[in-house]
């Protein structure tokens, strides 16, 4: 049988991760691979001691049809966060809950994406956002990511003379090289946007997750009427709920909010009873302090491990919080390669091509720190040195090929 | 602020229904305008017990991130539904779990409509799906509805004139009309669609909830691999949850998956397990017995009023399950003016305009049986009864306007 699919469909990249992720998953694999949260920092019992209390005291309201934006106590949960953590004012109108950051992504595409509109995007980008912003069709336009966060010179000619829609970035221990926007490269950026007709999507998955350095003001400080911003309990609670959240200024909320409802026409209501319950009851900065020591112990002994076993000509991030690293290999290495030598010594990465909507990053790729215990940690990064240590010997892609 | 957004927004209707239901929220309000089913038949207490089981015994796999496909007990749970109630031979890797089943009517959207793509549908249809759909930007095609189905003289020459990409329907108690097709309606219609290149989509929301007559087989039966057929918990144990499934022939479905990742990579596992372990311990046959028990006599209560208060001249449909009854009133008056006569006497209808894509409709309504107790139909019913009578006496729309 013949199918018709749609264009889009085409224009998708099949996940190269969860192809990957299949393949890592078998035990004897120390995977390096995935980005999950720790399991063992989920607060299981407070949790369900949250869903009793829910169940059993709210009843079938928990049960019932909802409205689309979502539990209200829990939107004014989330702006009275912003209002503490950011100091931004943000009114619960402006937010609407969502099945995971992932679909604000969604969200966000059908509500400012026609099949050919321009979407600038880190480079390095989110592939999630890749995934999702594609599925509408755009012409991606990349903004290089320094050290310091998006290239400045590089985003004013992108914008100026490009006129995206969107322009999407991570400000804070981005995905996938763990970079935070400087303070100083914010404050460019701001400047750039507000001068252009593009839209900031400023995705804040890993904001709550920072080990150390000082807390940096969100771009939608700098530009309220010019940002959409997405959260997510998946870092600070458990991914497995589907649980994010969209803040927008009232005029685009109002499309997010159509579009919601065509899409699935509420989030899952009895989840976010449970976690405004949860968030109610129970210290929700403690929490975040466990997973936050944890995460910098773990960077730490990746780190560690990498110094005593890659070789020195391999370049790897410090990042200040998230929980990944991003490692470059020497010019004409390829991680893909590297990728199968190691899956052959039982460890796995994820290489940086997929990241990469134009090409190129070949020499990249993608270390997961917030999933093992020390003692993988260690053995897997040893293996991988050696791996590499071979590797690195026999030679670079240009002399096999 | 100027935004400019994605041409579809445009193109996709705001919520008629959604605007009526604030104003039919206040509690003086009897309201025949929503659909939510009936809150008192939430399995509460078992629900409580199963979300107790998952939370403790599994622990932090069911809060961490999880397949795409969805959760494979639950998946099996279903194909051995079909196979029961149905005769169907469907493998659990021809399901997908998805966040209720409109979520399923947007990933259809994705993976099959183009804009411009033309796309049949019953008239008049579900209006959830004219918008998940409208979103998509298709060119809709209509197919009357007659009480045996849809009119298969219309749809042979729309399929073989149109050439649509797909074909939606409601075969069992369809939203908004009640209708369900007939046997013999069903052989012709799968034999005009199997002689085309269009996909049926089946949307089996209601098929559980049959109130009398032989069970009908499902149009996959005669079209297994030219159908997609979509299926909810909703209506059988809760909707809060957003917990639904679509089938689909695995090369349709290899597209689905792409498009569901992108979306937001999986629905809740968390719900999932809870349903999974509802279903395994409690006899779910039983309570959709107690449901359907309850809504016949819902449907006799309202059809009852309707018999001793309505004007002669307005003619309603008896459904055989499902949760709405169509009325239409005679030619030339307003279901909308109508709608504005009751609720100034605090009773709510559903004007049908917005079930039909391509005008049309004024005079028709829906009215919800399944969520007002016996006391509120009878109320509800006699009052708007004597709108009726008066609004018929003071004249047709021509005559007003």
């Amino acid at each position: 049988m013949q199918y018709t699919f749609a264009s889009r469909m085409g224009k998708t990249p099949r996940s190269f991760i969860r192809e990957i992720l299949k393949v890592t998953e078998r035990p004897e694999v120390i995977s390096f691979a995935g980005g999950l949260p720790n399991p063992a920092l989920f607060p299981v019992e407070r949790l369900a001691e949250s869903a009793r209390a829910v169940i059993t005291g709210e009843g079938s309201a928990a049960l019932q049809y909802a409205t689309t934006e979502g539990y209200l106590p829990l939107r004014e949960w989330i702006a009275e966060r912003y209002k503490i953590r950011l100091g931004m004012d943000v009114s619960p109108d402006e937010i609407l809950i969502t099945n995971g950051s992932q679909q604000c992504l969604d969200l966000i595409g059908k509500v400012f994406i026609d099949p050919g509109s321009r979407v600038a995007i880190e480079r390095p980008g989110y592939l999630g956002a890749i995934q999702a912003f594609s599925l509408y069709e755009p012409e991606f336009m990349n903004v290089p990511l320094t050290s310091e966060g998006p290239d400045p010179t590089v985003l004013n000619s992108v914008l100026s003379e490009g006129n995206p829609r969107i322009f999407y970035g991570v400000p804070n221990s981005q995905n996938p090289s763990g970079i935070t926007w400087s303070l100083e490269n914010r404050c460019r950026v701001a400047k750039i946007i507000q001068r252009s007709e593009t839209i900031l999507v400023e995705d804040d998955a890993y904001g709550e997750l920072r080990f150390c350095g000082d807390q940096m003001p969100a771009m939608r400080s700098f530009l309220p009427d010019k940002t959409v911003m997405t959260g997510s309990f998946s870092k600070i609670i458990a991914p497995g709920m589907r649980m994010g959240w969209v803040c927008a200024p009232y005029e685009i909320m109002e499309q997010i909010v159509t579009a919601k409802q065509g899409t699935d026409l509420h989030s899952n209501i009895l989840s976010q009873r449970i976690i405004s319950r949860f968030l109610a009851d129970y210290s929700i900065d403690e929490h975040i302090r466990a997973i936050t020591d944890a995460y910098a112990h773990q960077r730490d002994c990746m780190l560690a491990a990498i110094n005593e076993h890659f070789p020195k000509e391999v370049t790897c991030t410090s990042p200040d919080g998230g929980m990944f690293l991003w490692a470059t290999l020497p010019d004409g290495f390829s991680s893909t390669e590297l990728f199968n030598r190691a899956l052959a010594e039982n460890v796995a990465i994820l290489p940086g091509v997929p990241f990469y909507t134009d090409g190129g990053g070949e020499s990249t790729m993608r270390l997961n720190f917030s999933n093992a215990s020390d003692e993988r940690i260690w053995e897997g990064i040893a293996r991988l040195g050696s791996v590499l240590h071979q590797y690195m010997q026999t030679g670079r892609i240009a002399e096999n090929n």
